[in-house]
């Protein structure tokens, strides 16, 4: 076992890139830039070379690097293998193989999501939890699952996609994945502003800090609910009922230990979580009612903490 | 590793038994009471006597054994302790440790509808897979989750209790476990029942088959569901719609290779499968959507292979 890993968070537009110690500690950060050109074809040879320069910057000798992980925006199996990656222009892709041959490196590679759900239960807000949900509540809504400490990527690499559970049933508008209902419609932050809007039309004689803003955003919302704007206390009471109610259908099939809550929407922060937890906790299985709803802790960096961990389970 | 293992499991009435190779040929099966005296105190020395017997008249040596697996009643962690098993009238118990202590032989302890689930991936419905959730519809609604080809358990055992998944939010009867909308509510033999009489007393200028039976059984409403009665079709409808719909949301969360339906109600076969299936289509995100759904294929023996298969893992 080496005594360095790498683990690389690779985002459409950065590419997230840490050198870690086996035992956890952050050595160091950088960021370079995701080429998009040649259908994404530069962004594993980038990562190879700033990874080898950096061990020869630093005098660390390949024999000394457990590996690197790679953290993709989209389906990876437990091989490795990108299905496609639409933001990286990416078709089918062996990406932890790629970058295996292009720096010696052992490497492996997981869905970003997932990746930032084992990073928070490595070092982050579930340290140390074996057991862990994860939903990233951002443009969209991501998820990831850690069972045995591990990624579960699923058969078709879709575990941990719970932003496209149709929990819904009455929805009448279509997700951007073609189905109605998903949890993503109401719960990330075009989902919330969906849901403001509805309720502004809804209620059009009622006077709101909400419409005095001329475009309206999720933050918009959740500062007006923190306010005490009647109105956006009634949207977010909402939002947080149809989360917390996912939520606790959601830990009747893997139990966790914790549910963290990331992304940009996460960031209201307790007011939020309390709202979430009220209903959780109305709608969970008796066994489940405590478990810990708890918000992200590594930010940005779940991702290189996640792909770094992912190399020291090989 | 021995060439042999016991797979034990305890209901409430009858203990079933299975002697196995490795290899998962059942070479001998057996029953033998569930003896509740003593808050069921003599029924792992009971176990454990029927094991020894059966070693002894074979001329096998302990040596010669794997394990001994026990399904239970209730929830089991990962040590093998079960919280509780009211239909046994157990309390706190270490069960496997009990049952090594008096055979001497290594035991792991499941909770019965987790390791039915193994059993049916081992040598069932989704034989090899490593990933399975499977549902068993019965007097009440049980499941289990397996990822990585072993038991899911839970932070609190209580993973695979997807029968208490609150996916409907407007219930207002209680089910048995105190909350409101658990899957069970609708999916159970009783869940059934109790939904067709909805259905007759709200459509009650309506002939039906339902009618003319003086007490009700979710056998009927399958039966007539079978024949065409419309009333009956329409509750199977309604029944399946909220079975698949919930199994969607249950793929987003563990994406398995198989779902497999066990228990009695899962005996009206392929036409309540093909209505199941339906909505599943429906509600299940893209790439889960051809998920194979299928009947569970070892019956009562699930249990036993399961039980067998734990200590294989061990």
């Amino acid at each position: 076992m080496g005594v360095y890993c790498f683990g690389i968070d690779v985002g459409g537009t950065t590419v997230k890139c840490g050198l870690f110690q086996a035992d956890g500690t952050l050595l160091e950060k950088w960021e370079i830039p995701t080429r998009l050109e040649n259908e994404g074809g530069e962004i594993l040879p980038d990562v190879a070379r700033t990874i080898l320069d950096r061990l020869s910057e630093k005098g660390i000798s390949r024999d000394e690097v457990a590996g690197a992980g790679l953290g993709i925006p989209g389906p990876v199996n437990d091989a490795g293998e990108v299905s496609c990656a639409v933001n990286l222009g990416w078709g089918q892709k062996a990406a932890a193989r790629e970058l295996e041959e292009l720096t010696g490196i052992p490497s492996r590679a997981g869905n970003d999501a997932n990746v930032a759900a084992l990073g928070e239960a490595w070092k982050g807000a579930a340290e140390g939890a074996r057991n862990v949900i994860m939903i990233t509540l951002g443009t969209g809504v991501g998820g990831g699952i850690i069972v045995n400490g591990e990624i579960v990527s699923g058969h078709h690499g879709a575990a941990g996609e719970v932003g496209h559970a149709a929990v819904s049933r009455h929805e009448t508008e279509k997700c951007n994945c073609g189905n109605k209902g998903c949890l993503e419609q109401t719960t990330s932050a075009t989902g919330i502003v969906r849901v403001a809007k509805r309720e502004l039309a809804a209620c059009a004689g009622e006077s709101s800090i909400l419409r005095s803003l001329p475009e309206l955003t999720a933050r918009d919302v959740l500062d007006a609910f923190k306010a005490g704007d009647p109105l956006a206390v009634r949207v977010v009471e909402k939002i947080s009922r149809r989360l917390g109610s996912s939520l606790a259908i959601f830990c009747c099939v893997t139990d966790p230990e914790f549910i963290v809550i990331g992304g940009g929407v996460s960031r209201a922060g307790e007011p939020l979580l309390e709202c979430i937890r009220k209903y959780f906790r109305q709608y969970a299985f008796g066994p489940c009612r405590e478990t810990p709803i708890v918000a992200a802790a590594l930010g940005n960096d779940a991702g290189i903490y996640g792909a770094a961990r992912m190399v020291l389970q090989k």
